[in-house]
């Protein structure tokens, strides 16, 4: 019997099913570094101790995406390693802000299967959540990835599609306890715009743009300690192209929307995305704001917005999102739908 | 109105306007251990707690130029986004050393204005300081650049040209209380050579040599939170290049100075610096140094010493620094004119 | 006099020698990040301080290879400056585990010296020691490279040639006294396997493979701050490649290794090792083990395994380690041998 871990095939899942993750993971300074190194990250609120002690916390939280990359990378192993595709996202909320010094842990409760027509592959739907070393979740959320059988023979279960919601509301959305916007430092922030400020349809472009490299995407994807193949090994594709995981995509985009989203401080919700075309070393990834939605909340000084963040690999300013046939424009790399808090 | 930042253009500066720049830093553990990884750095003052403790300090402070770099990128946004050239350094001192958790922010003060001949573009003179959390100053400089006008037609102001010091004068320097160089350990710093033992006109090749990638130089340059545009985007320039952040190569021409000047522990003071040509990925960096002047200082086993840093990326041993006509020659990247601390 | 390290030529070696290493080194939570974004390590003990608290520590100590290229870089100034070749190493042991904050400094000994006959170069052996701050041993091992002569005419020193141990005899493994498998957490640490599922002579494919890059490599070893022009200079060699580390071939196999070896989780001893071929930038590095011994402890749940850990850069499965004339394969990049601790 071979040692090395297989992955999971579509006939290998159970509905109710719970995965615990291996290889929980100390998160600290040198993972808020690397962040900075990796991606142009300038959000105040992650880059400064003393503004997040002005904000009612006790220091800098390690960046929302830190904390998602890191559970996602540990779901890997079991859950997409066998994945012919990324499918979604839904319901996903930030619990609880992860402390420098925090580990985390992950783990997913299978809540659908349903097998393809083709009786080759599947799409399983799992419920993922992180935990900090006191069991304490930090952030959930569902994902659902197509995956291949090992077995064509093998039996197809009862199709179970969960019903999801389609956006969190906000009256779901968790803010910390102690936040607290009311002696908010625009200047040091970056920018003057504050919720009141920003318009439901509105468009914003960020203006800036980075080419990404093979080296940069490699470190960010090991530092999340996510293994799939085709992101290291360029032996792994016919073209030769290592296939840069969708997360550094993410965060790039999430880190250019500084430049005219300054204050959008805190991420609090991910309502759902898609990685809509791949991206390779080379791209320059560029990015694009959509506000899709506003709502007030009762913390002070704090609101919430709902924004659709779109990174593309085209000409500055090409806001292209879908064809005319309704499918993503050949320079869509992606397209979040996202909450996250701001200064009123 | 567009919500992103479209940068200062000349005739926004007013002389005596006071700009308190964005985006505080903590900078700590990570931030260290990544400046160890970009840069082949080993002055030992900044590489081991106990050395540093055996020169008087608590710990090892960050390195100096860690807190140049943070404390020049606050400033970018605000006064080079513009910049058509970087043109100088003037009266620069580091203050007070920055620790391993300290936060970071930026003031400039306009100082200088110059309206080109053309009417297209002006000098800006300003003077930056970096302080820490509790507002004490650990840095200042002066800086001036080239910045476009966005509308020729804006009146010039009234030229202000301000008169620096060509030199910061020895009784300036700030060397920090408690450094004490007394028991200073020779052998494990690296070198045996005292402040006595080098002489004004002696000239040193550093050797080594590090051809740098463009994911280097990017990870650098968003660490320090430096947003042009150049360094970043390869569709920016027309050959399709990425420019690379001078401090970049300050940094490494600094580090590379270690084999020479391994006792040159700690800079004090930026004379002046020029950027002499553009530096790209792919070019082989080296450097050497020219000891310039000499000063005692009180403080315990303590001298100082200043030198001129070449960084080129020509053949090794090439100290060609002016063509005939007077010019930098086509291969030096850096000459930078700085202060350092060295044991008696 | 040239100021600069020009390194120790065969003639400058005395048998009892002990070389004082310079540049000491403190490592913590920002070097434990990088060495997760440089290699994919995932081995739970390393990754999590609350796994490591589980198994009787204080929380995780850094990587035992993150000791070994910090220790082993401090001596290449002193011993592989003007080295030919780096011909082996055996008697390794870990002694002491490193902490977050620690720092490290090392020392060598000259155990051995042969001139070779053709008079231009000899072997020299060194027992190199790292020590931490309170000069307790972390670390030591036997090293042996072939130096160059500075002048062919220096008579030979006579022959000494030590007797080395093939293998680290079990009952001289060095396990840190807190260490404690009794409650091994098997799923989180990410495999089932424990001690007694391992045969000797079994071999484990570790499956993935890491393409690697220049800008990888030269983070790696400047951050172990090795200074061997070779790895850095682009124009050191004439066919104009940098020769990639022989450790960061170590570290990327040591980690791909987890694959099949989750639960080896501590090295304990270096046995033997063989850079077989040089790595350079745009191989695709492979590992696979074999079972070379097994050693029962008196540790709480501790068994020790000793390992055959071959990197190669071949396709997939290609597990040819030497030729039909017993040289090394082209495509195997390393032979290492060592002790590692697993649950029983």
């Amino acid at each position: 019997m071979t040692k090395t871990n297989p992955g999971r095939f579509f006939e290998d899942y159970r509905i109710g099913q719970v995965i615990r993750h291996a290889t929980p993971r100390t998160v600290a300074e040198g993972e808020r570094a690397l962040y900075h190194a990796l991606y142009p990250a300038r959000h105040a609120l992650y880059s400064s101790d003393e503004f997040a002690v002005n904000c009612g916390l006790e220091g800098s939280p390690m960046d929302d995406l830190i904390a998602f990359h890191t559970v996602f990378g540990k779901t890997v192993p079991d859950i997409s390693l066998n994945a012919i595709a990324n499918l979604g996202y839904a319901e996903g909320r930030w619990l609880h802000p992860v402390w420098p010094g925090d580990t985390l842990r992950a783990e997913s409760q299978v809540i659908g299967l349903k097998e393809n027509s083709n009786g080759k592959s599947g799409v399983v739907w799992v419920r993922t959540r992180g935990l900090n070393q006191m069991d304490l979740p930090v952030l959930e959320y569902v994902r659902w990835v197509m995956v291949r059988k090992a077995d064509p023979d093998a039996p197809a279960p009862e199709a179970v599609v969960p019903d999801l919601a389609r956006v969190v509301h906000p009256d779901d959305l968790i803010i910390p306890e102690e936040l607290d916007f009311s002696d908010y430092d625009f200047e040091l922030a970056g920018e003057p715009h504050a919720w009141d400020d920003y318009q439901v349809g509105e468009v914003i472009d960020h203006v800036d743009g980075v080419t990404v490299e093979e080296a940069e995407h490699m470190l960010a994807t090991r530092l999340w300690q996510n293994t799939a193949k085709v992101h290291f090994d360029a032996t792994a594709r016919e073209d030769g192209r290592r296939l840069i995981y969708g997360g550094h995509v993410i965060s790039m985009a999430r880190a250019l929307s500084f430049n005219g989203l300054a204050n959008a401080q805190m991420m609090v919700a991910l309502n759902g995305g898609a990685h809509a075309n791949p991206c390779f070393a080379g791209d320059t990834i560029r990015a694009w704001s959509e506000v899709l939605d506003k709502a007030d909340t009762d913390a002070p000084g704090i609101g919430a917005i709902r924004l659709r963040l779109v990174a593309h690999k085209g000409a500055a300013g090409d806001h292209a999102l879908l064809t005319p046939e309704g499918k993503y424009a050949p320079d869509v790399l992606l397209d979040l739908d996202y909450w996250a808090l701001i200064p009123k």
